[in-house]
């Protein structure tokens, strides 16, 4: 490729610069990031790449554009690059929820053009150029949006650029997508965050010293709600109505569990917690997560 | 000492024995268990110290007793050693749950004797005596708690005591550890629990394969919902009240979160979500998890 423009440049971004300089996709990356902060950083680490001011002048050139950025982004930059793009660009993003990311860019995408979505199952607590790393897709699943702006070819570009990553590809519908990571990914991420909440409010609360014992469950669920909160804002308010759907299951079976455990249900408490066992062990099998006890931590 | 029973050699207790033996800290240890699987694992890992069939046989001359069954078999246990135990012992035991154990201890452990009861907040989501390890209580808190059967002498014996298996030891009342303990740790893995039943009821629903898209959250879930699922439900059971109060607490927020979603609440949400954050730092500073992304994992 003669030349790539990433734009965005923090975790994600990130480590697609890292992996495509080190593989030599193309003769030229252009990175275009807003935040004064992320810039010093990547001058700091003296990151690959060409660190541009105004994508409209670069988009051209580039063969493949990569959106890296918070979701709520889009719209802004589709619009202040829209004039210099052409059909023979591909453009990809790489955010977690589609059906409404999709309908912005349907909306604000000139006509003619295309839009080939992509979402690599990879991500981290921390964010930042300092924390993206090259082998951040090696092994993972990457999801290729089929829709209404995506292209045959594109699709099939996308499908080698992302192997070259280190990803593995599938394809999907937009709806089936965002329904299958309201489960995966969104609904534990806001089930994390709320449980730090409330343990934040029990603390406040009772005022004891709680966060000496959190190594008993509670430093799991502390690590995800970690996470960068404009990037879970967007998507949490981009896929309200399957997560509003995941939290009502959620409510459903937790109310169902209290009742069991205050009736001492033996018989379908003890059913239900040995049938979600099997699950770790068919995630350990497809290679999802590693198998050592504790994540290996000790 | 001269001598040390185990009663039970599961993940726990065969953590112990092992620690035991290494510090060279009694000249002979006993091992109860009843588990025929288990007794079978224990004579292939070759593990130190020697089964004993009848643990009324060997009572009198162990110093000290430590408990590492789930907690509903201590009734049963204390009935049968019951009228050879001697004030001198100092009983232990390691459940997660105390108010509750500790009534049954009252209502059947002879008058006059001791029963001065710990919890490491040590384990794992693997149990069974092939994964226990002698570092497992290494830099872990061990709680000791101060009841209407404890004894100073004991305390102050079993403050020693969990030192030399590494861990650093606090006294509390039951009351106040099964509290901090509902939402710590009782509540996480509920709630892991309980996600990854409603990620099991939505594939089945949907009939898509979800679990090859764990990586993005559901994954750390799974590993919690892995745990021995008879060491829970007594948890659960016997911390019913505290338990019930978070399961609650957490309802509650959840349902203001989806509100905050739907109604698409930029501030709130961003506000929750900033916060949640801070926990991590602390609890990183508090070496109560690696400081490493991710767990370390990849």
């Amino acid at each position: 490729m003669k030349s790539i423009l990433i734009i965005g440049c923090g975790l994600l971004g990130s480590s697609l610069l890292r992996k495509i300089y080190k593989k030599k996709l193309a003769k030229k990356i252009f990175v275009y990031e807003t935040s004064k902060r992320n810039i010093k950083k990547i001058k700091r680490l003296k990151l690959p790449g060409t660190l541009i001011r105004k994508p409209e002048d670069v988009v051209s050139q580039s063969e493949l554009i990569i959106f890296c950025t918070p979701m709520s982004e889009y719209e802004k930059i589709i619009l202040r690059i829209n004039k210099n793009l052409h059909s023979r660009h591909i453009i990809t993003d790489i955010g977690s929820s589609k059906l409404k990311s999709l309908k912005v860019v349907n909306k604000n995408l000139r006509k003619g053009l295309f839009w080939t979505s992509s979402h690599p199952i990879a991500g981290s607590e921390v964010s930042g150029p300092e924390n993206g790393k090259q082998n951040l897709f090696e092994n993972k699943w990457c999801v290729l949006i089929k829709g209404k702006r995506s292209s045959k070819i594109h699709l099939k570009f996308l499908k080698s650029f992302w192997g070259k990553m280190g990803s593995r590809t599938i394809e999907m519908s937009p709806e089936k997508h965002d329904k299958i990571f309201s489960i995966t990914s969104h609904l534990p991420h806001l089930i994390a965050y709320n449980l730090v909440k409330s343990a934040q409010d029990f603390e406040k609360k009772q005022k004891y010293d709680l966060l000496k014992y959190s190594a008993g469950g509670l430093r799991d669920f502390s690590r995800i709600a970690a996470s960068n909160e404009i990037m879970w804002r967007d998507i949490f308010f981009d896929n309200k109505t399957n997560v509003s759907k995941a939290i009502d299951l959620f409510i459903k079976n937790l109310k169902s569990f209290k009742k069991d455990i205050i009736s001492k249900n033996n018989k379908t408490i003890l059913k239900k917690l040995a049938q979600t066992k099997k699950v770790r062990s068919r995630i350990i099998k497809l290679k999802q997560d590693i198998n050592k006890p504790d994540f290996g931590r000790d």
